[in-house]
């Protein structure tokens, strides 16, 4: 008989089993009683593994340099989390770069692949939930790959311990780059396809941006890369593990994440209060306030205040 | 004296006295007591300009466009609303694209610059109170030019009448642009620097997009501009023209605004449950159920359950 509960799956995950691994994370995917057995025990046990977050614009052969990384990291059980943008309105996902991605890659590497369904907030919890689940079950690399398009985006991609931050010379200047938010959460940058013209223009844009921004301690490597032909990969993954190092010696590991955990709960109540703020205007006190914003007898802003008035939270007792 | 009240700077605004409209833009972006009047007067007048939105990639000329589109409009006062877009992490924004904006320009449009300050959720009720107040102001068209990188940005651009998506030959493929969930937002499509090799390339994936989509009575018009000269611009207004009058016919325009408008208002609850769930995190209960996270007794899926116990909606007397 096949495993199914919760720790069974995480024994057989643990020993290699693929599918265990593919059963825990959907059912901590569901967030369902379930879910939260699996949530609970993979946060336990967790804390081993390194998390490398690999970001940047479509198109610029992030899924690629996720899989050679895998190859060249050596590891013996490297895992790729592969975050799916998915429309704000359909939920639905493109799969095309999963595809592209698995031509590249001959390791051993477990490969997930996951939608933001729903708000984007969703991805905010469901990411490090999943991150947790493979950690504890001896994943090492775990390598987050998402497309750094927006703000959440971009948060998920900073969740990582380093942060790769890939573009293009095709991809537009460094100002581009800096207007995402990309640069500040950058750890490592590889300017991907480098065998197009400017590619050195874009790694002195970097520069040049780099100079102008704040340096704590730790100045952003550049390393040029072509993975489609496996280029400068291995040179990409030494900056990896000497940023590693730089957190381990320096002590920002920790503070890193506990700071995470901290941002998580913070994201949890959010969407917490999401669902809450949906009740409301569900609610028959909700229609009516709405009701009145239609005929413009008060504002949305005003409405809002009405419908949130008994959730503010009691002070209190008197210290 | 020069006017200073809102009811005086409204009467100012709307004769045309352009440092009137500013003062009011700049009151009701601050969101303390005198910009809640301003926003119930906006709101109150409102509801007559159409409100157009550019979005795109960065880099596919929407600011051009926008330029260009309020000068063939006609209007005697278009306005355009420029959304910066800014680090997540310095609050800075990037000025480049208004200035390169500023040489296209050679109508009368009123035109103000919005930074997307702290979290992107801010953008989500900013962008409406200003709306509200060029409108009341008497300026229309009302052109609301967003990046479409991230679901705020896209949502922000889906709160016009007609929304235009901008795309490039050089950009990538229909596929990029569905992966940042714009092509569901488009009700028409500008090809812009069709110059370039590939424009048709760029129309004829877009169309194979449009054939997969779902059409509901009206199919997003693809059209080729290469705004720097000029060129196509004439064709892009006539399509928004011609969409304009098809949301008015099919009276879809009074629902995507109520619709619009009960958006806002979930909007402006979640904004506020956030403030209170910051209070909820920084305090010494916050504090205690935080630090159980980092030791591992607790995951922080439970640490948010505990803190938001509090803030649970009332379910009110028994009906």
């Amino acid at each position: 008989m096949s495993p199914e509960l919760p720790d069974e799956l995480f024994d057989a995950a643990a020993a290699g089993n693929r599918r265990a691994l593919g059963r825990l994370l959907t059912m901590v995917e569901r967030r369902d009683d379930l879910g939260a057995v699996v949530a609970t025990r993979a946060h336990r046990d967790g804390g081993q593994a390194r998390v490398i977050g690999i970001t940047g614009a479509p198109g610029t052969g992030k899924s690629t340099i996720t899989g050679r990384l895998a190859d060249v990291s050596g590891a013996a059980r490297p895992a790729i989390l592969a975050i799916d943008p998915s429309s704000p309105l359909t939920g639905g996902a493109i799969l095309g770069d999963r595809i592209r991605m698995d031509g590249h890659i001959s390791s051993s590497a477990f490969i997930r692949s996951m939608a933001t369904r729903g708000h984007a907030g969703g991805l905010a919890v469901a990411v490090p939930d999943a991150i947790r689940v493979l950690d504890a079950a001896g994943c090492d690399p775990v390598i987050v790959e998402t497309v750094g398009v927006g703000q959440v985006e971009v948060s998920v991609a900073a969740a990582a311990d380093t942060t790769v931050v890939v573009v293009t010379p095709g991809w537009g200047d460094a100002v581009q780059a800096n207007k995402a938010g990309l640069l500040e959460v950058a750890d490592v940058f590889a300017v991907n396809k480098a065998d197009r013209p400017d590619a050195r223009g874009a790694r002195r844009d970097l520069e040049l941006m780099l100079d102008l921004g704040h340096q704590d301690g730790w100045r952003a490597p550049i390393v040029l890369t072509t993975a489609n032909q496996g280029k400068g990969i291995e040179d990409l993954w030494a900056e990896i593990e000497r940023h590693a190092a730089h957190l381990r010696e320096s002590g920002q590991l920790s503070r890193r994440r506990c700071q995470r955990q901290r941002d998580e709960v913070a994201d949890r109540i959010e969407l917490g209060l999401r669902d809450r703020a949906g009740q409301i205007i569900e609610s028959e006190v909700g229609a009516a306030v709405l009701d009145r914003v239609e005929h413009r007898e008060i504002s949305p802003a005003a409405a809002a205040e009405m419908l949130l008035a008994p959730l503010t939270p009691d002070p209190g007792p008197e210290s």
